[in-house]
């Protein structure tokens, strides 16, 4: 059998401890954190130590044409790293060293399987920042950050992923290694392709060394939570806090099924009597997040919210956990947690957010929204249960109105979710056939045997089935 | 011929007066801002004034096989815009509309041929700043400028086009018509065209519309002048600013010939008798302003420099304008400036700063270094003369000593000015066969007629005929 065979390549070329085959670790690869989706369990899984161990694997998958699925933490929302296909799962949990920090340049060098808070615990003492924060800081490896180019709640202030990477190494579906960009802050030495692998989840290159830029972490900060008794008030209280200029690092909102679900949950004290909460945070240097503070809570006011500031570090924390909060309580109120991330120009988070209250009691279903107000990346979050069938269709019909209604408003499927599996089918709205084709170009040039995490973004085998 | 057939069709999609055949009119179409570089009068020139012409003009171009130059205001310093191969220059001088000011969600959408000072000039009322800014800024055009990437002044605190760039609509060689990105701050979905189509120097698609993120202009700023007797002062002063984690948005240096050559030519009182001078501006709000400048001048004095604070906006536009002076001094001072930007990580200023003066004494040749020391990105400028070929051999050849030691610290062929004919023959050196050839397939893809901006960044004509 052909795969035997390649296991035993594998086994030479890796050492026997990193080929897992055993039925019961495989099946813990065979899917990742997005809902409704289907699953899959690999043939092997891989735990390569070094660019060379991924350079073998690439070769041996080649030679007996596995498809190669890479995994970090498997935290992703779109079905990212489920191997569709079998084959192999190539984790990068043992590529886990933090290679240089360069406080001259501002720079970090780590490989793929480092944990996004250890970089951040690791630069803390030079008092440095790498600001994406995706909500799974605390699991979710840097390479697989930087392949689904994650967002967080630091971006409309900071940036997303794609602003902070500035070098990688890739090993190609070629298997040869290639090293673009690097720890200039300027290089405009070919395309794009440290922006090109950043986001491209796993399909066009395996990243096996990322480069990051690092900021001086902020000297001070002011937490804040406001409430509202009307939706619209909170929407335009985000919109009118960046009109006056100040841009917060944190403006997350939850809206009234959030807020009382957070609240039964973990009992931290939220008031259940709004329509919304806003949490906002702005930070800098004290005289900046003085004035800043005062602004977000003149226009708090003004659009007849209520507003508390944390008094001290346990304060905070407690707010921001609030909002931590969100999403595993509303996933433990029904089986089946449905989280979206389709995204509007922030000035349209209003009308988004009054639109998914009424699709919610259009296709009668429970649906919670927080996200990231500030930057209009939603988190509308629809609980449902995948043994009723007759819900799950009305979930899938809520999601693509959900889709059709960021799309009219200038909007995105995917803020910071990616599209994976799950909005595959979607894309021609958004990008139009044109688009998906370039798309497609681009996977066909860079990975012609359609080994690299195939079925996902952009499926060529689809195509050629179809032929 | 089918030369004249293909105008008379471009006559007859984009009306007479946007064709233009005259022999002296297309002789100022034949070059651009780059020396030592070969120049070509295209066929015709075109000035389509709308997307819809462009389409045509790519459609036409298609049919009689013509190569499609895209143009903006011709200050690109690689040759990216010279029609090598003759064909059509398409000119985006007519499609230069603001098409829209967003304050709310902090966007600017533009025609490719607005010149950049033009959308500062209009968000400013706003209180609204467009960062990038070559030096160009006044004659440059916005397609041009994100066809480049272009860099600038403000890099180091503010980053460069490809992080402005939001959105684009770009006509493909196909001749459809794409858009990619939008508005919104996250946007994952599918890979990144937009950051592909910036810096990809018009090879892979036509930018016929560009949306571009704004930020509030700062509201102070302070602009000071430090002399140093001895480079190495001036370069660790450089490291040291950033590593006390003040991140100003200017931080330029002019080393001694540089400074000689400005005086003598502006008159503007630079003292002459320093191996270099820093041009430093710090901005942000007032309080954060005070302490940077304060923190800055102590880190001077401790490297023993003498440093000069501008009291005033007319104090302040005299020092600007020895900075902006150094081009044009040091370009009239002999009759050919070869002005390069390789670009290292900025802890290796100092290092490159001696060796360039070394390879300056090594081949005997006149060379001024100026540029923009926080972000590593420095302008060595050799002054020569194009009919002294013994002297072109050495240029030639300090050039690329140039840039071997710009990669051997880490650095990159060009920070800003891009690859377009001049650096195409050093790609490997930086990128490696299997890099390069990984720029060729994505070129392949997207353009597999290689008729847009043919023999730049990657040559596919050159394999066909190798072949």
């Amino acid at each position: 059998m052909s795969l035997e065979k390649a296991l035993t390549d594998l086994r030479r070329a890796l050492g026997p401890h990193n080929v897992i085959t055993d039925p019961a670790d495989l099946l813990c690869y065979s899917y990742d954190a997005t809902a409704d989706v289907p699953t899959q369990r690999p043939d092997v899984v891989v735990t390569p130590e070094s660019t060379a161990h991924v350079v073998q694997v690439v070769k041996i998958a080649r030679q007996y044409r596995l498809p190669i699925y890479p995994r970090g933490s498997g935290t992703n929302l779109s079905g990212g790293t489920i191997p569709l296909r079998g084959g192999i799962v190539l984790a990068t949990v043992k590529m886990n060293r933090i290679l240089e920090i360069d406080p001259a340049n501002l720079t970090a060098t780590v490989q793929p399987g480092v944990i996004i808070q250890d970089l951040n615990n690791a630069v803390a003492p030079y008092g440095l920042l790498y600001p994406p924060d995706p909500g799974t800081v605390a699991t979710a490896t840097m390479g697989g950050s930087v392949a689904e180019c994650s967002g967080g709640l630091r971006g409309l202030k900071y940036g997303v992923t794609r602003h902070y990477v500035m070098g990688l190494e890739v090993v190609l579906a070629s298997g040869e290694v290639i090293r673009c960009g690097g720890k200039t802050v300027k290089n405009v030495t070919g395309y794009d392709l440290v922006r090109l692998f950043t986001g491209s989840e796993g399909t066009l290159g395996i990243i096996t060394e990322i480069t990051v830029r690092l900021i001086p972490a902020p000297q001070a900060r002011e937490t804040m939570l406001a409430g509202f008794a009307r939706l619209a008030d909170a929407g335009n209280t985000v919109t009118e806090i960046i009109q006056r200029k100040v841009i917060p690092a944190t403006l997350e909102i939850m809206d009234r099924v959030t807020v009382e679900v957070v609240e039964n949950y973990a009992h931290i004290g939220l008031p259940t009597d709004v329509a919304a909460l806003l949490l906002i945070e702005v930070d800098g240097i004290p005289e900046v997040v003085k004035y800043e503070a005062e602004t977000v809570r003149e226009i708090i006011k003004k659009n007849n919210g209520w507003v508390k500031t944390a008094e001290n570090e346990a304060a905070r924390e407690n707010l921001l956990a609030a909002r931590r909060a969100a999403l595993p309580a509303l996933a433990q109120r029904k089986p089946t947690t449905i989280l979206e991330d389709a995204t509007v120009p922030r000035s349209k988070i209003t009308e988004m957010l009054l639109a998914l209250e009424e699709i919610g009691k259009k296709y009668d279903l429970l649906i919670g929204t927080f996200g990231h107000a500030g930057d209009g990346n939603l988190h509308p979050t629809i609980l449902a249960d995948a043994r009723d069938e007759d819900e799950m269709r009305r979930v899938r019909a809520a999601v693509e109105e959900i889709f059709r209604v960021a799309l009219s408003l200038g909007g995105t499927l995917s803020g910071e979710h990616g599209i994976g599996m799950a909005k595959m089918r979607f894309l021609p709205w958004e990008m139009g056939a044109s688009g998906v084709n370039v798309l497609r170009q681009i996977k066909k040039a860079l990975d012609p045997e359609n080994i690299l995490n195939p079925g996902k973004m952009v499926d060529l085998a689809q195509e050629e089935e179809q032929k």
